[in-house]
C-alpha cells in the first residue's frame, strides 16, 4: 500500500516531490530507550484506578446538551438521570480498551515528517491557545495572523519541533468564527509538519476535515489520521456539546483527538494529587470511550493538563513539584489502558523569558520526557500560564527539545561509546582534546545549543553582555529572514484557497 | 550514648541547649521514596565496572610525590613501576567493600541539623571554590570574606540547604595561606548546619581537623564525623600529594571525604559517557580504597563532576544532555558499590542569572534530584562554570531545592490524599476553592515559592516589571539585614580565635 497523500488534482511534480521519500514513517519524533520513570508502584496505580471507577459509578459525569452522546452512553450500558451520566464499574476501560489504538501515526503532506504518536515515541509540538504574543521588541501584544504565521514558519523550521501544533496563538485580526479556517491553511501551506485541527464549534472541526481532505484526498482520510486535535473537559465531571460535537466530527472521520481534563488542582479537582489523578483519569475515560462509541478504532490520546493555584491569591502557579508527581502518574496509568499519553510541556507562570520561566518550565519539561510522554503539546513558547507565546521563549524552549531528544537515547555502549582503547592510549595526566577517539567523534559527541553562551566572562562582555532571551531575540530573526515556504501542489494551494472563500463568504456574523 | 556534642570547656547554658535537641538524626534533608531514574540495566553497568577494573588493571594511575600512598597500595596487593599503581581486577572494590560505610551522619553543632549521608537521604549545599561572586548591583568582582559570610549566613537561614558548604567562594582579601582559618571559622560560627573542611594543604585539612576538635570536643571526633570534605583527582587517573595528603589527614581523624574525579569530558576524559564513567569509577575506587588502608571504617562518599566541553572553543558547557546520562549512570554505579554518592547541582555555563542559567541548572538538578544523589555540592549560587557565585542565582536554586523536597516526597495515598470523598461531595460542574477538602489542606496542599511571580500581567506590571533576579535580589537583602547569628558557647568561640590567632602568627607567607 502506498502510503503516501494521493490527490484528486493535478501537480506531477509535488506529488513526485512527496513520493520520492515514501518510507512508511520517517525519524525525527523522540523514540525512548529508558524506562520511564515511576511515581507510584502497582497498589498505587491500582488504587487511582479503583477511585476513578468509584468516581463514574456513584458521582458520574454530566454530558450537556448532547443527547447523541447520551443516546451512545445509554445504549453502551451507562445508566441516565437527565444529563447525569453514571457508568458501571470498568466499562469506559473496556469500551477503550476494545477498539482505541495502542498508537497511531498522523500523517504529514511531507511523509517525511509523518510522526509516530504513543508506545516508545515522543512527539513536541508548539504552544497552544495563548491570545497574547510577546517579543523583545514590542512587548506584549494580542496575536495576529502574522504571528500566527511566524510560529507555524519557525515550528516548520526548528529541527526539534517535529509537530506544528494549533492555535500557536489566536489571531485576534480575524474574526472569530472565520480565524479557524485561516489557522489551518497556515499550517496546512507553511509547513509540511503534522498539525491540529479547530475544536472551537462542530462546524470548524468539520471545516478541518474538509481542508484536510482536501490536501490529502479524501479516501486517504478513510485509514490515515491527518489532524489530532485537543478535546478539553470542561472539569469537573462536565463535558459539554461543543468539545462533544468537534470530537464526534474528528472520530467520525477516523481522525485523532487528544481527551483532556485541563485541570488547576483546588479550582477544577482537588488540591491533592491521588484526587487530581482520579478524576482526570474518570473525565477522560469517558471521553475516549465516546470517541469509541462514535467510530471503535478512531485513534484517541488520554491527555492530562493538570498545574496548581496559589492557595494565596487564586492564580495558577507552574513548575511545582505537585503537578510533576500528577504527570508521572497519569502517563503510568495511560501506559496501564494501553493509549498514548498527552502532558506536560514547557510550562510558565513567568511574564517574561527570565530564570523563572526556565526553571519552571524545565520542571514540567524533565518530567514530561522521563515519563515518557507521547504528545506534548506546549513544548515552545508558552509565558504566563498560558496567556502569552514569546518568540524567545519558543526559540529556548525549542533548544531544549533538542536536548531531550539526545538524552532519550541513551548512554551508547558500542566499543567506540565505551572508548577504552581511548583510555588506554592516553595514559594517566594527558588530556584527551588530540586523541584519535576524540577528533573522530567530536562532531556528534555533545549537543550543540545555538542559545546558550559558553564563552568566556571577557568574551562575552565584549560581545554586549547578551542573556538568553537577547541572543533568541536575534534568532528568530534571522529564521524568519530566510525561511522558505514547503512546495505544495498550486491545485491543491488553489482548492484550499477557494473552500476558504466560499465558507467566509456564508458563515454568519459571530463573536463566539 | 550521648550523640551531642561535649566540650571539655565551659558554656552550661549553651551545652544544655545543644542537648535538649539530642535525637540522634533530625529532618531536614530530603528523604527519597522513589525509586531512582536509570539509564543503564544490569549488563550495561557491569560493562563500565569491568571496564573500570580493565583501566585499573592495564592503565593504573600515577600517585605523584606520596610516597606513604605508594606504600599503602603496594602493601594492598597494586603492583607499582615508579609512580605507576595498577591494580588487580577487583582489589580496590573489594578494599572499598570491605570497610567503607554504607551512609554515614554527619554530626553539626545543633544536632537538629545533622546529616544522613547516603543511602534514601538526599543533602544539599551550597556552590563550592569560586574566585568571583556576583550580584546586580555591583555586577560582577572578586571574592572577599565578608561575601563568605554572607553566603554562610544565606544558606543558615535558608530552610531548603542542609550543609552550609565550604568553600563558598574564594575570600580574596585574605592571602591564600591564611583563608581556610577564616573559612572554616565562618561556618563554625555563622551557621550550625555541617560543613567542609579545607583541602588546598594537607596542613590545612589539619588545621580544620584542629579547630573541629576545639567546636565538638577531641574525643567526639574519634566516632563522629562532623566535617566533610571534597577530595579532587587529577584527571586523567592522577592523584597528587595535596589530594592524597588533605584525604589522609581526615581519614586518619576518622572524618568523611567525598573522592571526586573532576572530568569535562573531551578534556579529561572521553568524550563519550560510557568512557566517563568507567574512567570517573576507576579514579574514585582509588581515592576511595586510599582513605580505608589509611583507616578502615572512614566516611567516604564516590564523587562524580563530570560536564563536557565546547567542541568548537574547547570552553565548559553545562545543562547538556550527556552529562546528565553520565550522572544517572554513575549513581546505578555508586549505588552497587554501596557507598554514598556526590554529584550534580545547580551548574549552568552563564555568566548571570537568566533563562540559561535556569535551564542548565534544572538539566542537571532534575537528574540530581531523580538518580537519588546523597550529597549534592553547588545546589545553590553557581554561574560561568563555577567561576563565580551569584547572590540572586543563591536565592532561585533555593528554591528549586525546596520544591525537590517536596517532590521526593512522592504521592500522598492517604485517604485524604485520595480525597475521594471531595470528590464524591463535589459533584460535577462546581469548583473545589470553597469545599472542605480544600480548606483543610490549603496551607500545605502546595509549595509556596517565595521567587516566583504568579500574579497576573496586570499586577505584575504593577509592581514594576521585576524579572526572577530582580526579586531574588530583593529576598537575598532582606534575609541578610534579618541575620541573627546562633548562639555558640563563648569559650568555645575565643578558643577558635584564639587557635586562629596563633596558626596565623606562625603560618610561613606563601601566596600557594
Amino acid at each position: 500500500m502506498d502510503e503516501s497523500p494521493r490527490h484528486r488534482t493535478g501537480g506531477r511534480e509535488a506529488r513526485r516531490a512527496l513520493r520520492s521519500h515514501s518510507h512508511d514513517v520517517y525519524l525525527p519524533f523522540l523514540t525512548r530507550t529508558l524506562a520511564p520513570f515511576e511515581v507510584l508502584n502497582e497498589e498505587g496505580l491500582s488504587i487511582i484506578e479503583r477511585n476513578a471507577d468509584t468516581i463514574l459509578e456513584e458521582v458520574g459525569v454530566e454530558i450537556r446538551g448532547d443527547t447523541d452522546a447520551l443516546r451512545l452512553f445509554r445504549e453502551a450500558g451507562a445508566d441516565l438521570t437527565g444529563e447525569r451520566v453514571r457508568f458501571p464499574r470498568g466499562l469506559c476501560r473496556s469500551i477503550v480498551q476494545a477498539t482505541a489504538p495502542h498508537e497511531f501515526v498522523q500523517y504529514a503532506r511531507n511523509p517525511e515528517r509523518s510522526v509516530r504518536i504513543g508506545g516508545d515515541a515522543t512527539v513536541l509540538a508548539p504552544s497552544y491557545g495563548t491570545p497574547f504574543v510577546r517579543d523583545l521588541d514590542n512587548g506584549r501584544r494580542y496575536g495576529t495572523i502574522e504571528d500566527f504565521r511566524n510560529f507555524v514558519k519557525l515550528a516548520y523550521m526548528s529541527p526539534h519541533l517535529q509537530h506544528s501544533g494549533g492555535t500557536v496563538c489566536e489571531p485576534v485580526d480575524v474574526p472569530v468564527h472565520k480565524r479557524h479556517l485561516d489557522m489551518v491553511y497556515a499550517h496546512m501551506r507553511f509547513s509540511d509538519k503534522p498539525f491540529m485541527g479547530s475544536v472551537t464549534h462542530p462546524d470548524r472541526a468539520r471545516d478541518t476535515v474538509a481542508m484536510a481532505r482536501i490536501l490529502f484526498g479524501a479516501d486517504y482520510l478513510e485509514d490515515h489520521a491527518v489532524v489530532t486535535s485537543l478535546i478539553n473537559a470542561n472539569s469537573p465531571l462536565v463535558w459539554d456539546a461543543t468539545m462533544l460535537g468537534s470530537a464526534r466530527a474528528y472520530a467520525e472521520a477516523n481522525q485523532a483527538t487528544i481527551i483532556t481534563p485541563f485541570i488547576l488542582a483546588g479550582a477544577m479537582a482537588p488540591v491533592t494529587a491521588a484526587g487530581v489523578c482520579a478524576q482526570t483519569l474518570a473525565e477522560s475515560l469517558v471521553g475516549m470511550a465516546f470517541t469509541q462509541l462514535v467510530r471503535p478504532g478512531a485513534p484517541v490520546i488520554l491527555g492530562s493538563f493538570a498545574s496548581s493555584i496559589s492557595m494565596q491569591s487564586g492564580a495558577p502557579t507552574f513548575g511545582t513539584p505537585e503537578p510533576a508527581l500528577v504527570l508521572y502518574a497519569m502517563a503510568s496509568l495511560a501506559r496501564r489502558l494501553g493509549v498514548p499519553f498527552r502532558s506536560g510541556g514547557n510550562l510558565c507562570a513567568s511574564k517574561v523569558a527570565d530564570a523563572q520561566a526556565a526553571y519552571e518550565s524545565a520542571a514540567t519539561f524533565w518530567p514530561t520526557i522521563q515519563a515518557g510522554v507521547n504528545f506534548v503539546l506546549h513544548a515552545a513558547g508558552w509565558l504566563e500560564g498560558g496567556l502569552a507565546i514569546g518568540y524567545e521563549k519558543f526559540i529556548l524552549d525549542a533548544d531544549q527539545c533538542g536536548m531531550a531528544a539526545v538524552f532519550v537515547k541513551g548512554i551508547d555502549l558500542s566499543e567506540n561509546g565505551q572508548a577504552l582503547d581511548a583510555i588506554r592510549e592516553n595514559g594517566p595526566g594527558h588530556h584527551f582534546l588530540g586523541t584519535a577517539h576524540t577528533l573522530a567523534n567530536f562532531e556528534t559527541a555533545f549537543y550543540r545549543s545555538e542559545v546558550a553562551d559558553n564563552n568566556s566572562f571577557e568574551q562575552w562582555l565584549e560581545g554586549g553582555s547578551l542573556d538568553a532571551a537577547q541572543r533568541a531575540n536575534r534568532i528568530w530573526k534571522r529564521m524568519l529572514s530566510e525561511y522558505e515556504a514547503p512546495a505544495i501542489d498550486p491545485a491543491i494551494d488553489e482548492a484550499l484557497l477557494d473552500f476558504i472563500a466560499r465558507r467566509k463568504a456564508v458563515l454568519p456574523d459571530s463573536e463566539v
